[in-house]
């Protein structure tokens, strides 16, 4: 947080405590809407109810709404009178209006919808896309003109144009059908003739997409041709809505922030929302159950030879490194893994070589640190075998977990399962289970030499 | 990867296998640069060679150069004669050319810089910004204009500019110092009256930032105010850069990327560079060393208990799971205040906030695990003692694990280390530690009752 803004907040709260509401309202005046909507992030829902009372003015009301997460939008926006609500409303893109009324109860969703669907005819097929597609995000309040119009005339269009029209630096040519045709920037309208129709400035390869497309995807192709908006057209190629960078900038904030929590075996969810920690708990016992009773059967297994433990009890000290190398090692591989299918810099056809690199570089630092705990054990326990044991164990321990770690990913990949699934506990347990195997059966196999 | 990218891998994999130079040159001249980019992240080094060689246009050239990543332009431009590599970096931004100069081998980046500097007096000032600051990310082509122009001098100037000037959307004003001091939109210029003088039109409230603020502050800045470019201003408020919205994308997934690297123990270096396994192996390893030796002293800890273990030999088979659910519960809260620290959402005032919400989430897991884990250790072992005590241990073990999975990305963050270094790999050994210590010092209080 910078300091003006922790400045603000340190006021705000000041404020809020002393109920200051009439010095509190001029301050919310003074202020940019993306400072305000800044703020809701660190206020708490009562605090958040007050200062959102306070906004006076409908279009800034809109924009915080638009910035903060939907939930939170739609327990803010439920407090006030139907009236304040719908004005609130029409200010608001309507893909956003739709995700917050989408967060309301069922009766007063529909209300809502009700009456701003007679102004919005788009808002019924909003509702009909899933929220993370490119139908989802998109807005529907397209600036496009007909090919047939000249320089001159698109320029007077664009005077005339309602100022509430998305940031518009891209201008979309569509023929007489509303079929999306070309694109052109605002900046080749004014460099050529005042009576050149758009169709001959125009750029006729336009990178579109459907609505039903991933958001992800919308963010890949728009990072990766470095565009400031993608328009999004049906199977017939009609142009039915437009994504602005904006909107891509926050979708792959959201995504990185999942992934980072998936990874970690926290859910996704909680990511967005206030939730209490009840609710936060039920959410991740799933995922820490199974890993329970992973590390039950890692347990399991160790009591199965508990026969070797008995005989040579130093065996047991080595036990927490060779589980959490592994698991460290495996961790590693799989957030590659992952974040390379989440950038698009791997895919199932550099995953072979992936893999083989991984093996090579965890057979490497396993030999590293193969190596060096096998000196520990024999300055520990003046015994030899025992480090070569510790040794040959650590290593194989190792090496399988850095396979582990990209096959995992790759294989939920493969079934069509969002592959951060494979995150580090479940790669971790695994690998305590298979890092176990290897630890006895080795000690086992040397067990005459122990002593 | 889409199926026009893999198709289009395919067959340039194909055509360079069988040396088809004409027909590959044909389908280069006929993919968007974007693509041909994009091929680089799959092609291994010796088809990079081949590929990029065919590229006969400087431009496509440059395009590529600024897309994949610096230190491998660096070397497939090495490849070319003096005078293609001039030609290509000319008409690349400069900040890129910069960026890949500092790549080479350092007799020939200087002879390179020398050629360059004399066309571009601005790569001297480039080369004293940090790679990762916003001085560092600039474009010092920018399109700015006097605030005494009127509305249709400034789109004369807009028709007669250099075609080369970064994508243009917003208008930078400055006065006759070339301080920056208003922002203006195209479409703003195009709906006032022709003689109205810029400084009539533009907004003189302008976001603007200093060369020497992190690469990810301004990308916070930018995703934060929605806006498409912000100017970089020197301590007078003269105007040197721009940096463009597309530039942050980059920074953001750039950062993203080495964040979930680093969290899981991986060095962010090996994110974006094409290192051997040696290289990547050394990379990891202090880390993983570090981590070896805090499983030395779990160990350790373990041994010194090694009576009460000897007496209870049943204790061994839930030492996995007690520092494995250790482990996950602390990552988990370890990756949402890393992920919260850098996207802003988390810092020192809300700290407090979120540490007793992890604690309570971590005491509500802890007491269902610990309960069912009990559960299993009674049905088991047929021990109710032995229940309580993993059941109690486990308890405690997760709500500490929490609490230091808060703590520590936060320590190093107040050190104004990365708080990303505390990374799974550290909050688990560290939690491999506390968890022992727990489980055996219950299990050494409740020694008297264990059978």
């Amino acid at each position: 947080m910078d300091q003006k803004l922790q400045i603000l907040l340190d006021t705000t709260k000041k404020l809020i405590r002393r109920g200051a509401t009439p010095n509190l309202t001029k301050v919310v005046e003074k202020t940019h809407p993306a400072d305000i909507a800044a703020l809701f992030n660190y206020l708490d829902p009562k605090e958040q109810g007050v200062l959102f009372g306070l906004i006076r003015n409908a279009e800034t009301a809109a924009y915080v709404l638009s910035e903060i997460d939907h939930s939170t939008g739609a327990r803010l926006l439920q407090e006030l009178g139907r009236e304040e609500i719908r004005n609130i409303l029409q200010e608001m893109p309507h893909d956003d209006a739709v995700d917050i009324i989408r967060n309301m109860p069922e009766k007063l969703a529909e209300e809502l919808l009700s009456i701003i669907s007679e102004q919005a005819a788009d808002i019924e097929q909003l509702l009909s896309y899933h929220e993370d597609t490119a139908g989802g995000i998109m807005s529907t309040e397209i600036f496009s003109l007909n090919e047939n119009l000249t320089a001159r005339e698109a320029i007077e269009e664009l005077q005339k144009s309602a100022e509430n029209v998305e940031m518009v630096f891209y201008i979309y040519v569509v023929n007489e059908h509303n079929h999306l045709v070309g694109v052109l920037s605002l900046r080749q309208l004014l460099t050529v003739p005042a009576q050149t129709p758009l169709k001959d400035i125009m750029t006729s390869d336009v990178i579109s997409v459907r609505p039903d497309m991933d958001q992800e995807e919308v963010a890949h192709l728009v990072a990766k041709y470095n565009i400031l908006a993608v328009p999004v057209v049906d199977e017939s190629n009609k142009l039915i809505g437009i994504i602005t960078v904006d909107d891509v900038i926050d979708v792959m904030r959201q995504e990185a922030t999942e992934d980072m929590y998936k990874m970690a075996g926290a859910s996704e969810e909680e990511a967005f929302h206030a939730y209490s920690s009840f609710k936060i708990a039920r959410l991740r016992l799933p995922w820490l159950i199974v890993n329970l009773l992973g590390g039950v059967v890692t347990g399991y297994l160790m009591w199965l030879f508990k026969a070797t433990l008995a005989n040579v009890i130093a065996l047991v000290a080595f036990i927490p490194v060779i589980t959490g190398m592994g698991g460290n090692v495996g961790g590693q591989s799989a957030a590659i893994v992952v974040r390379g299918f989440a950038t698009g810099r791997v895919d199932f056809s550099t995953l072979g070589k992936l893999l083989f690199k991984e093996m090579r570089v965890g057979l490497i630092m396993g030999l590293v640190c193969g190596l060096t705990l096998a000196g520990v054990a024999f300055f520990w326990h003046h015994s030899p075998m025992l480090g070569v044991v510790v040794g040959v164990a650590m290593s194989a321990a190792m090496l399988v977990a850095a396979t582990m770690g990209v096959l995992a990913p790759a294989f939920f990949k493969r079934l069509g399962v969002d592959p951060a699934i494979a995150s580090m506990p479940f790669v971790q347990t695994a690998n305590d289970i298979t890092g176990i195997l290897i630890y006895f059966a080795t000690a086992t196999l040397f067990m005459p030499y122990l002593r």
